[in-house]
């Protein structure tokens, strides 16, 4: 399979701003596809069939794990998450720059399989004390989901120094500068040839 | 030592238009110190004293390898070619960005010893059909010269992989342009605390 694209992956806490980071950097990125993951969780309120996941049933996914469908995949809480191969292989061979936002684990099962065309970057605000802040203020979770947000992000950040980039977001115009030039960085290893085939074609 | 600075090492064949690639890209990637290598062979014709080379004799040079004094170091042909510790760390510790252009083995060298602040980039015609016609269009080089060019750019070659970017001097409008990219992309390292520090003081 010939690929032409590159991989650009994102972790850190929820609530360290990626979607309002990749939002203001959109218009400087050029063309990408925003990997869509599939979960066997139930949607909630507002949440659309492939918009924010794509949902399925436990019986589909786990047909789909056998079949070697997914890139990577992950249980959380009894409930099944992961990235389907074939939209990310389509956007691939397309040329597009392919951005997951994933957790640490997504990250070291894509670094596995596609090291030689994967960039990534930690996003994360620049405290613990600040994320508590920023989770609160958005009033979208309840106190349960806030505390094991931050029981998350306490054990993530361990991670920090296994990705190419952190990007602290402080404000969102510094932190989007600094991912303009992660992305622009990133697809440098687009149409990256396989290296031996590189080298025998250099030698002529 | 408080390191504020970042690395970028730049490996490549002789004739793969580093300086002319450095040179297009100044305006655009602020504020750098390009690190000049010691040696003890003979200066050529032109060759100055702190601006090609530290011309140094045999005897200081090993004095400095014992004292430690030497980022990396190799022997070719009879002569010591290395990188002295001190102008490097000086213009890391004014947060400069620190460019070298050194072989695969100094950039082994560097990556062993500085990992963590270190981008890399390996620069080289698109051919080693091109890089000969660029070694003989240039008519500084006697033939034994050039001829033990392409020999090691065949071995150099090899080692694409161990860095981060490949870039293609193709035309060099093109070449500096993906040069400023990884330049900006380096400085992203500048000021990266030590991990374990940073995750102490994100912790709080």
């Amino acid at each position: 399979m010939m690929q032409k694209g590159a991989i650009l992956v994102l972790s850190g806490p929820s609530g360290a701003g990626k979607s309002t980071i990749i939002n203001a950097a959109s218009d400087e990125i050029g063309e990408y596809y925003f990997s869509i993951s599939t979960t066997t969780r139930d949607p909630r309120m507002g949440e659309q069939d492939g918009v924010d996941y794509f949902f399925v049933s436990k019986k589909e996914f786990e047909e789909d794990i056998k079949a070697g469908n997914f890139l990577e995949y992950a249980q959380v809480h009894g409930n099944y998450y992961g990235t389907s191969l074939k939209p990310v292989n389509q956007a691939l061979e397309q040329g597009k720059l392919v951005i997951f936002d994933i957790d640490i684990q997504g990250h070291r099962l894509v670094r596995a399989k596609m090291d030689d065309i994967t960039t990534s970057a930690f996003i994360t605000p620049p405290t613990l004390k600040e994320l508590e802040t920023r989770l609160r203020a958005r009033c979208t979770d309840d106190e349960e989901v806030i505390l094991r947000r931050i029981a998350n992000a306490k054990e993530e950040i361990r991670a920090v120094g296994e990705y190419d980039f952190t990007i602290i977001n402080d404000t969102v115009e510094e932190a989007a500068q600094k991912f303009i030039i992660v992305a622009k960085a990133a697809r440098l290893k687009q149409s990256r040839e396989d290296e031996e085939k590189f080298i025998q074609r250099w030698l002529g």
